[in-house]
C-alpha cells in the first residue's frame, strides 16, 4: 500500500491539527528555501510546508520546483504565518518526480487561457481549471442526485444511431468501411449492407426519442451523455462534442415542463454554491480583475456570486413568443435599428434578441414558450392557434439559449400529418410511432446543455474552457 | 398544470390510505370487468383500482385493455382482497390513449427475452425489464455516489479521438468526408486534412489515457461514459457500444487498486441490495423459474439474492497469475484434458481458465494479477522481474472479466523502452509522456465494464438485456 495520505482538503479543515499527517501533491511554490505550497487537486488552496533547515540537503532542495511531486510526513501545526490556519512542519520529504523548471510550461505566473487550451493536459494543475472541473464534477453530480431523488430513471440512449429523422443538426457518420475503397451498389451508392451494422450510421445529435420510449413505461426518465453536431462552428458557443442532459416525463404538459426546468437549474446553481463556495469565490476574484481592465460600462452589473444568488431567488420570467416579438418591437433597440437581423414574427429569434429580452428588458433568465411550428421540431405538440407549438426555450444571462423543449405531440394522426408535411419518413420511425398506437400520454421533456451550464456557474465565457478536451473545427487534440 | 398525482410507489407506501388521490399509468391487466391492474413503472408493483358498478360505460369497459393509458382518481383505501396491501376505489376513470388489444405486441403473457429484444422499445414495460433498468439506474447512481463521497472528480474524457495508440481493440472510424468520394493525397491515401477534424479520427475504446492526465492534478478522477469496439464478435457478452467507468488515482499502488475496485463492487452490490430490493427479489424468482426447467447439475447452486449476499460478506480471493497458471496445470480439468484451449505460463486465460478458477476452485470473484508483459499493455507498470507487469483482472462467476486495471509505469524512461519495443509511436503521444517528464507519480486504475455488472447483479445472461438499445454486428435499431 502506497496510499497513505491525508488529502489536503482535510488537512485544511484543521481537524488533524496536533497529529502526524503524510501529504502528497505536487509543488506549486518554493520561496525562501523553506516554505513550500502544495496542491493534490482535492481543494484549490496549498497546503504550506514548513523545511527546517539541515532536514534536505541542496540537491534535493534544488529539485524542489513548480510541479514537481513530493512526500511529505510532519507534524499539522498551527500557522503562524498568514494566509494559511494549519501548516506541516516536515520531519521527512521524498521527491516522488521531478519537473524540469525549464521545461515545465506551466510558471507560477499567469497564462493566458488561450495558451492553457493549448495545454489542456496540463492545465487541470492551474487554479482556475481546478476551481472549474471541480465544480463541473460537482454539477454533474447534482444532476445525478436531483433526478435520482424524484424518481427519474437514468437511461442510457444510445451514440451510435441510423436515426437521422430529427434533423437537429448536421451528423458525423460512422463507418468500419475502408474510407479510400467503400464498396458500392450497381447505381453507385455506398454498400451499406457490408458496414459494420449493415447500414448508415451517425452520432447521436438527442437521445430524447429514445428517452420517450423509457418515458412510456418508466414515467420519468433522464438521460446525460455526450452528443455530436458537425457543424462548422467555430464559436465560443459550440462543440462538435458535448454533453446534455434531457429528462423526458410521461403525464406532463407544458406548464410542468417549465417548472420542472427552473427547478432543475436553480437546483444545480444551489448545490454548487453549497459545496463549491472555495471555488466559486476564486472564480468571481478572477472575473472581477479580468473586468478590472475593461471601461466601466462594459463590466458586469453583478459579480458571479450575485449573479447566482440573484437567479437562485428569483423567479424565471415567462413569455411566450408572440410577447416577446412583441416587446422586441417596442424596444428601443428595434426603433434606433440597432438589430442586424429584422424582427418579425415567424423569425427564429437570433442571439441578439435573445440577449435583449434577457439581459436589457428582464435582466434575469426567461423561458419564452408557443414557437411558431415553422421554425420547430415535428414532434412538438401543436396548439389550437394552427400557427404555434408547445414549446419552450430558456434563455440565461450572458449565454443564450440553456434549454430547449416542449411538450411533445401525443396524438397519432397529428402526429403522422406533421411528419408527412415535413418529408420525414414515417416508416423507418414507427418504433416511435408505436408509443402514440399504444397507451399514448401527455408528455414533455427538455435539453439543458451541461457545458452552457458551467458556463453559466463558473462565470467563463469560451465552453472549450468548461470541457476537459475540446472538440471543435480541426482541433481533437490528446 | 397536468401532473398532480401520486406515483404507485408512493401509494403502495400506504402513509396516503384514506386520502383522494389520482394515479396515472399503463394497464397491466383487467378482470371481471372490475379490477385493474395499473403500473406507471415507479415500482415492479401494480396498484390495483376497484371499478364499482356504474362507474364507467361499456364502451369505455371495453377500452380498457393490456398497455392503454389510464388517469384514475379516487380514494385510497386497505384492500380487503389478497395480494395487495391498498388499492383505489376510483370516483373517476379517463381514458388517456388506447391500445388496440389485437395490434399490442406485448399480451399479458410470458414473452421471451428474445421476442423482447426485437420489441426493445416496448420491454421496458414488461416486468422483468422494468426491475432491469431501474437496477441499471440504481447502479448508475451507486458509482456516482461512491465516487463522490470518496473526492474523485467526475472527468468527461473525449469520445471522439484521434489517438489509436493503445491498441485496445478495433475502432469506428467518424468522418464528415463523402465516403463515395473521400479526398485522397498523390499518394491515394485519403486526405484527412479534408476531414472535419483535420485528421482521422475515431471512437474512444478508452478513457483511460485522457484519465490520467485529471488524476496528475485531481489526485483522484473517474470517467463514466460510452466506449465503442468495431468487433465482429456476436456473444452473449460483448456490444460494440458499451458504458465503462475508469477511475484512476495517483499516489496508488497496485494494491491500492485492488482493495478499491473490491470495495466498489462491494459497495454497488450493496446499493443495490438496499435501495432494489423488490426488483432483487422479482428477478431472483424468474431465474429460479428459468433454472426449474433444467436438470438439476445445471442448476445454479445459490439464488441470485444468495449470490450477491455472498459475495458482499466474503473477501475477493487475490492470486498471482502465475500461481493460477500453477492451479490450473494441477487441476483436475487439466488432467483429464477438459479444457480446449492448453495451459501454460505466457498464455491469456482464457474463459474457461476463468470460469474453473472462480466457479470451481474459488467459487468466489477472485483477483488474479502481475500477469506476463507480452500480453498486457504498453503503459503497465514492469515489475522487477523483468517478465510480468502490475496489471489485475477481477473474474466474476458467471461473468468472467469484470473488471480490467494495472498500476500505470510511472517512469519515463522504461515507459519509453516499452513503447518503443511494442512499436508505439511516442511523439504523438507527447501529452501523455508529459504527466511522466512533469511530476510523475505512482499511480493505478481499473475499467468495469457497466453492463457485465448490471448483468452480474440482475442474474440475467445475455448484454443485450441490461442496455436498452443494443449495438452488435448487423443491429442498430432504434
Amino acid at each position: 500500500m502506497f496510499n497513505k495520505r491525508t488529502k489536503i482538503k482535510d488537512l485544511l479543515s484543521g481537524e488533524k491539527t496536533g497529529q502526524e499527517v503524510t501529504v502528497m501533491g505536487w509543488v506549486r511554490t518554493f520561496r525562501n528555501n523553506q516554505f513550500i505550497a502544495i496542491n493534490d487537486g482535492s481543494t484549490n488552496n496549498n497546503i504550506q510546508i514548513v523545511i527546517e533547515l539541515g532536514l534536505i540537503d541542496d540537491a534535493t532542495s534544488k529539485r524542489i520546483t513548480t510541479g514537481a511531486s513530493l512526500k511529505v510526513s510532519g507534524k499539522l501545526i498551527e500557522s503562524l504565518g498568514k494566509g494559511q490556519k494549519v501548516e506541516i512542519k516536515a520531519t521527512s520529504l521524498e521527491i516522488l518526480g521531478d519537473s524540469d523548471a525549464e521545461k515545465y510550461p506551466l510558471q507560477p505566473k499567469k497564462h493566458s487561457l488561450e495558451f492553457l487550451r493549448e495545454k489542456a493536459h496540463l492545465r487541470f494543475r492551474t487554479n482556475t481549471f481546478g476551481a472549474i472541473f471541480r465544480i463541473r464534477h460537482a454539477l454533474a453530480f447534482a444532476v445525478h442526485q436531483f433526478f435520482n431523488d424524484r424518481g427519474f430513471v437514468y437511461l442510457h440512449t444510445p451514440i451510435l444511431t441510423a436515426s437521422d429523422a430529427e434533423g437537429a443538426g448536421e451528423m458525423f457518420q460512422v463507418t468500419t468501411l475502408p474510407l479510400n475503397n467503400a464498396p458500392t451498389k450497381a447505381d453507385g451508392t455506398i454498400d451499406f449492407s457490408q458496414d459494420f451494422f449493415g447500414k448508415a450510421t451517425n452520432l447521436t445529435v438527442s437521445g430524447q426519442l429514445e428517452g420517450e420510449l423509457g418515458a412510456m413505461a418508466f414515467s420519468d426518465i433522464y438521460t446525460f451523455g455526450p452528443t455530436f453536431r458537425a457543424e462548422n462552428s467555430n464559436t465560443a458557443r459550440h462543440l462538435a462534442e458535448f454533453w446534455m442532459i434531457e429528462p423526458e416525463m410521461a403525464f406532463y404538459d407544458l406548464e410542468d415542463n417549465r417548472n420542472l426546468a427552473e427547478e432543475f437549474i436553480k437546483y444545480l446553481i444551489g448545490y454548487a454554491m453549497k459545496h463549491n463556495m472555495e471555488d466559486l469565490e476564486f472564480l468571481d476574484t478572477r472575473l472581477k480583475e479580468e473586468e478590472n481592465s475593461l471601461p466601466q460600462d462594459k463590466r458586469s452589473e453583478m459579480n458571479l456570486i450575485e449573479k447566482l444568488e440573484f437567479v437562485l431567488n428569483n423567479s424565471f420570467e415567462h413569455i411566450t413568443y408572440t410577447e416577446a416579438i412583441d416587446i422586441l418591437l417596442a424596444s428601443p433597440a428595434y426603433k434606433k435599428k440597432k438589430f442586424k437581423y429584422d424582427v418579425q414574427w415567424g423569425i427564429d429569434l437570433q442571439s441578439e434578441h435573445e440577449r435583449y429580452l434577457v439581459e436589457k428588458h428582464f435582466k434575469k433568465p426567461v423561458i419564452v414558450t408557443d414557437y411558431p411550428k415553422d421554425i420547430k421540431a415535428f414532434y412538438m405538440r401543436q396548439n389550437d392557434d394552427g400557427k404555434t407549438v408547445a414549446a419552450m426555450d430558456i434563455l440565461a444571462p450572458g449565454i443564450g439559449e440553456i434549454v430547449g423543449g416542449s411538450q411533445r405531440e401525443e396524438r397519432l394522426d397529428k402526429l403522422e400529418n406533421r411528419m408527412k408535411e415535413m418529408d420525414i419518413p414515417s416508416e423507418e420511425m414507427s418504433w416511435y410511432l408505436d408509443t402514440r398506437r399504444f397507451g399514448t400520454v401527455p408528455h414533455a421533456g427538455f435539453g439543458l446543455g451541461f457545458e452552457r451550464m458551467v458556463l453559466f456557474v463558473t462565470g467563463m465565457t469560451n465552453i472549450r474552457d468548461v470541457i476537459p478536451f475540446a472538440r471543435t473545427p480541426k482541433n481533437c487534440e490528446f
